[in-house]
């Protein structure tokens, strides 16, 4: 494996989510990301991970998560098996230790595991020998590399790559915060970097009590924007986990008229750092009409800039960084 | 990547149908797949695409025609990565293209895609950017592989690959033309390549309007057979296209009875080319008793040659030469 | 293909059963295990199987075999591709043949195969003409794969790796074992290595007719363990097989009382041998509380030790050995 300056800083076997990570580390991986990003062009295997075997262990589905991790995998020249998770019948905490400690004991050298258990991952990495472990999404909590690649996407589009310094940069994430480990990892990710992050959303999807991540909650949008902002990131809502006889919000179009990134709302948005226009991010997938109109979305105004699509190649730039960097932490493990 | 003559003659990045391809295009995706041809039996992986990933997107299931990709691409040197579509929440036009959009910006060099709706693959391709996208079947509308196969394995069987010339050759497509994308590119592909298509069923299946295809119909088997026929072949009846409420044909029963290959019929099959029997074909999967019987397409009949495995084996070939050819477009390109 | 003094001892192109195997190709086998076995723990690829495609074709659905069948295959070099099967609508003996036969005919060089029916795997090996087909379970039947692995781990517990011989070893199967391929497998290999192996269960789950294996069998478990015992395998309740209306045991709890590995009942096993504690095994997924505690399972008690993990590491290097010593032989068959 190709000895890096980054190697240094990075010391450990799994990445588990981003909170309590130094704002050196996030920095590790996103200037390994950097490196390594220009192979996700095409082209080129590399050999960084040649001989490795990454397995996915995925107990909730998630086709693109999956596939994501599975071409940073193969572009660092690693072999991927999908060791399925969502088909077989483990259901709970034990046998989900167990399905881990048995797809490890078969020689993988790596797993990336989402499940719908908060701290699913981390208990797969306590339990687990050699292996490296990726958390993929755990529940409400975390999903690490989705914070990064925000973080990537938005220092690329801000010319910040080589300091990945976002001090005085504003961003707001906007929409069903309290279901959302992507809110989460993206505001512990940007804030290690110097960003300002406000929380928007109706008071059921963004209590005060998020103020607890460490950011401000506002549940005024219109009074965000007129701040001034530098970046916005719109969620989706996500119904499916509010849970039975929980409308979380009254109507979708009550709740657009309010909280969605309409045309005419985002014709209003101002930038403050002079660049063009303000970078609108989403995690996807779109609905498009509700959370964001379609010509935001496609960056069809001009007084945004969608790095939607460009957030989604850093996020193999960025799980080539975690994969490289933490299998090499291992190895080191190992190897005392 | 290896430069062939046959580069010079394809200059298209995707392939999405046979319909309007020159007969010069047609006869270049099967002179190269002659070349690749000898390594589908095995023992070998080239490296045409070595440092490629090729992703399969399928929105409607098929493991037959995903693997026979796959099976091609890794042949090739590429990596292969399912990207899902059937288990995934795609269904309307718009995020397919969204989808499509997401995977080729992970940095995938090549999208296989299958969906239910006419046209797929073609509005895919005018969304992506830099991919190429080769159509693995739009609803009733094109399999274009399918058809290369059927005329690479037609032209095997009669010893013309050398000049893939089917001129004066005399082919009955038999069954539910109307439901069928294989059909079309077959017919497609043959006539580009000289041959006499005869379209043969009932008018449910077959109706005349079939004839802006350029071929004969007829409803009457008995005098296509009595005609002469070099090759016949057979289709499956795709009950599951036919739609709520109409039954296109009044039974299994009277259908074998019309159309059918029974070993009576097939006894009554004449050449006439002078070959070992006259050919017979199907794309498979087939339906024992129903449009064929087992002893025709297990080739047991004197009067017939069954090339129905060959077909499958054809369509390694073809695919390798499919994906080859238009990623070698798709660098020129971008490299310009 | 590296050459190996085993290659001389095996000229089968399949594994379809431990049944009949003489005892010099069990050994072979595991002997090839032992030299393929260091692998396991990652690193490295081999070239044994490389430009070779291994196909999985799994009727009935079982990830944890999948995996450590496409983590063998790819740490002899080759590639895997999924030809499914579950998810596909193949239900009969027939088209099961038609579906191997085509997977096949694009060109794979070894079938895993996995189906519900009795005799699927040998049906299939009959029909193919070239590929290698191993059996990955078939029904009640076999399951050669677990048997070996079975057989391997055992050795490697008691340091007899390198003779591989079992003379004067008694082992205990305890549970299910009219419903297990995993019992048959296992009885036939551990014999043909000279162990003496003991069936235990009530008449429903272990009736007297199992002694045609060559095994004896036993309902009273406290008898077997008051003889001595060197290892105990320990069987999930298939709850799934024993059909409609059967009952096959009268409660769980009952059930637990009277064969379960509880840890009561294993503080009292006692070994014979002088090891360091009789032998745990079972085939996974461990229903723990059920036929064995978790503290036996995790091997916390002095008595016992429990080898559960280990026999899945094995299972990978038994894997590799069969496909190597297989597709070995395959090759010099299509040479003559």
């Amino acid at each position: 494996m190709a000895s890096t300056p980054h190697t240094e800083t990075w010391a450990r076997r799994d990445l588990l989510g981003l909170e309590g990570l130094a704002p050196d580390e996030v920095r590790a991986i996103l200037h390994r990301a950097t490196e390594l990003g220009p192979r996700v062009d095409g082209g080129t295997f590399g050999n960084e991970l040649a001989g490795r075997i990454v397995a996915t262990l995925f107990f909730e589905n998630s086709t693109r998560t999956r596939v994501s991790f599975a071409v940073a995998a193969t572009r660092l020249g690693a072999a991927v098996v999908d060791a399925g998770g969502s088909a077989s019948s483990v259901t709970k905490g034990e046998t989900l230790i167990d399905t881990a400690r048995n797809v490890e004991a078969m020689g993988v050298d790596a797993l990336v595991v989402r499940a719908g258990q908060v701290g699913a991952a981390a208990t797969i990495a306590e339990h687990v020998e050699r292996c490296t472990v990726i958390n993929a999404g755990d529940g409400r909590h975390e999903h690490p590399t989705q914070g990064l690649l925000d973080a990537y996407a938005l220092c690329d589009a801000l010319g910040k790559l080589e300091t990945c310094d976002l001090s005085g940069v504003r961003v707001a994430i906007v929409g069903d915060i309290v279901s959302s480990r992507v809110a989460r990892s993206s505001a512990w990710g940007l804030k290690a970097l110097g960003a300002e992050v406000v929380l928007v959303g109706p008071p059921s999807l963004a209590p005060k009590s998020l103020a607890a991540l460490g950011c401000r909650v506002e549940h005024d949008f219109e009074r965000v924007i007129a701040e001034g902002l530098d970046a916005v990131m719109m969620l989706r809502i996500q119904f499916e986990r509010h849970g039975a006889g929980g409308a979380a919000i009254p109507s979708v179009r009550a709740y657009r008229a309010d909280y969605g990134l309409t045309c005419e709302r985002a014709s209003r948005l101002r930038g403050r750092s002079g660049n063009d226009g303000v970078i609108v991010m989403h995690p996807g997938p779109i609905n498009r009409g509700v959370e964001m109109d379609r010509e935001v979305a496609d960056g069809l105004l001009d007084t945004v800039q969608s790095v939607v699509l460009r957030q989604v190649k850093s996020g193999v730039a960025v799980r080539m960084a975690a994969l490289d960097l933490c299998v090499a932490a291992r190895d080191r493990m190992l190897a005392r």
